[in-house]
């Protein structure tokens, strides 16, 4: 008996326990101060009435025997794959009903993915990046090689044509730096994975906060991309399901790899090891694609970036470093003052009671950055701002 | 770029869609005659009412503000975790709430769980069983053995000490054969795991079908289990959530391999790669576990019992040898005459419109047996035992 030992090679993943422990401590220490959380990116708006209306329905539908429904289509009931292909037909992305999976959310489906790809593989992921892409590739004991994230770059890395790679990670807005790449940045990476019979791993998990129409949503709005990328979808931080779990995962029928249509792979992996969402959600999820949940779900979108421009306006007007702040939930800022991630953590928390999420734990290039949501009241984001204006004020005083 | 190969050393799964194919062929040429189905394990009773009450209560919860929830614990909700441990306490099972993790169905986990295991360990599976448990380890490339189960053994295999495993599947009640282990039966294979620094699987998808008080519900009631077993739960069966997901694995703190206690393992691989079960599922689940939940959810089960004690008295008086039949839902009988798997379905639905599954479909030694369902009215279930028990005596008189 032998465990996985690649798992042992894991780094402890201590950063939002270390946070939590932070907090508290500060909680003890100022009893009567108020903390504002921009720190995890969890959604706080409730889900909306389309969504809850189609739930109650289909919980009723459950309890009845004329309606009740057993094991669904492996693959996601049809009328919600539809309502996805639809939603992808208005992006002038077509696919077929068959190129979509529907999920328990993409984080599941970004790991299990890889059970279709040899461990040989070797692995490009950026650097800072949602961890997760990282340790599920270490857990299976492949090469991983990285790709910078800077500010030259805007966090915006390229290809680099002297490294190989077989499997690539794009994740656009990007989690944690909020950064969206455009059609020439995209293309170049398609182009590159074509020629390096590479597969694109692309999460678009906040693409609905793109507002810009000159960005792409998708990476199949890139020419070639049908032939190289897999593009993952969430609800999440679309219509804030971050508790309610449903995601997609595309696969189009043309992409093969060593003669082997990788649909029929993900297709059989999925029957084998995994056995669909629950009916409740799906109805749920197929009421967010329709115009009712659209325009509902749009307006708490439009809430979000709101906060996220008080955040940028903030920074911009006292002259600190960022990305984001537009197309996306997340501001990603340079630390003042040459500060560390941590060392900015602390000051902050300390002087303000404002609790962000340290750069570093996102990468060791996200060391000196600091990523902050708009995940929270209008109330909380403005008193926030106000907060770290003044501070900035009194230090230029000083 | 290479794929994972081993996945083209899975055989086709084509048993459920040869399966279909020739019911439809069947209706295309009678279709005056009624079909009734006893093949596939999908109940057929609507959810209780305990369960859509917390359901509908939660998805009212998710749509306002005061209530919302965004991502849940990662383990899955304690208020859960406590229902499923109290479950346990009243077997005699002592399970402090870390040992519970809360799964979208045990198919999920069964699988997933290899991920924590070395590739190099060796496997040994009872044959017939449930498919899922070889392919997701050809999937990953491990040496399977299998041992035999037979109408000798009462399809109730024990451990050969001449074999040498590391991971160990049990099912009991078993699916496809609805037979049960005993105590003793199941104290001689925790010795054999614990001799052999083996782990067993122990799948209890069926354990709220035992009636018979001396039957062990759960392998943590054998001295020594929590030194060598993981036990897979779900409700798909115990409270008609096929269509619902929800499950639960737990893996006690005792439990380590080369020094490592799998729990914490287990937890990394989970938050890593799984997001949790949606809050209101999550609702519906700790239902099932309330005094009105079980109230209502045992009924449904006896009511299955009862479909399933109807065939098994048919197959004693016409003389069938089967296993199952109590404490099951399922029936696993051999196939009268000596005919095949497959000659006995096509027999069966010809003469008389019942649909079972053809025992090979479990592996090899299922060859020459059948499984029949009690999921489905008791109605149908009667007018199936009283077509068969007329073939028989027609064949009988001829």
């Amino acid at each position: 008996m032998n465990i996985n030992d690649n798992y042992l090679k894991l780094k402890d993943s201590y950063l939002f326990s270390l946070i939590a422990k932070k907090i508290n401590d500060y909680i003890k220490t100022y009893p009567e101060k108020k903390i504002i959380r921009l720190g995890i990116g969890d959604v706080t708006r409730p889900l909306v009435p389309a969504v809850t209306n189609a739930m109650e329905k289909a919980v009723v539908e459950m309890g009845s025997s004329g309606s009740f429904r057993g094991y669904g289509e492996e693959q996601g009931y049809e009328f919600l794959r539809q309502a996805i292909s639809s939603y992808y037909s208005k992006k002038g992305v077509n696919l077929s009903n068959d190129e979509v999976f529907i999920s328990d959310g993409a984080k599941s489906d970004l790991g299990n993915i890889l059970d279709i790809f040899s461990v040989e593989n070797t692995v490009l992921i950026p650097d800072p990046v949602y961890p997760v892409y990282v340790d599920t590739n270490i857990m299976a004991g492949r090469r991983i090689t990285y790709i910078n994230g800077n500010a030259d770059n805007a966090f915006l890395p390229l290809p680099d044509k002297n490294i190989k790679a077989d499997i690539i990670y794009l994740c656009s807005p990007n989690n944690p730096t909020g950064a969206v790449y455009n059609y020439e940045q995209l293309k170049i990476w398609v182009d590159y994975a074509i020629n390096n019979d590479a597969i694109i791993l692309f999460d678009s998990a906040y693409e609905a906060f793109i507002r810009d129409k000159n960005l792409p949503t998708s990476i199949y709005q890139i020419d070639g991309a049908k032939e190289c990328a897999i593009e993952f979808g969430s609800l999440s931080k679309t219509a804030g399901f971050t508790g309610t779990r449903c995601g997609f995962t595309l696969i189009p029928n043309d992409l093969k790899r060593c003669g082997v249509v990788l649909n029929k792979l993900w297709l059989r992996r999925q029957t084998t090891k995994f056995n669909g969402v629950a009916y409740i959600i799906q109805r749920g999820a197929e009421a967010v694609f329709s115009d009712l949940g659209l325009d509902q779900t749009s307006k708490d979108i439009n809430f979000y970036l709101e906060n996220a421009s008080i955040i940028a306006d903030m920074l911009t007007e006292i002259g600190i470093w960022f990305t984001g702040g537009k197309n996306s939930p997340y501001i990603w800022l340079k630390c003042p003052d040459n500060m560390s991630s941590w060392e900015f953590f602390d000051y902050l928390l300390e002087k303000t009671g404002i609790v962000g999420t340290p750069g570093e734990g996102f990468g060791e290039k996200g060391e000196g950055y600091f990523r902050l949501t708009s995940f929270n009241s209008k109330e909380n984001v403005i008193a926030a701002m106000d907060k770290i204006k003044k501070l900035r004020s009194m230090k230029e005083n000083r």
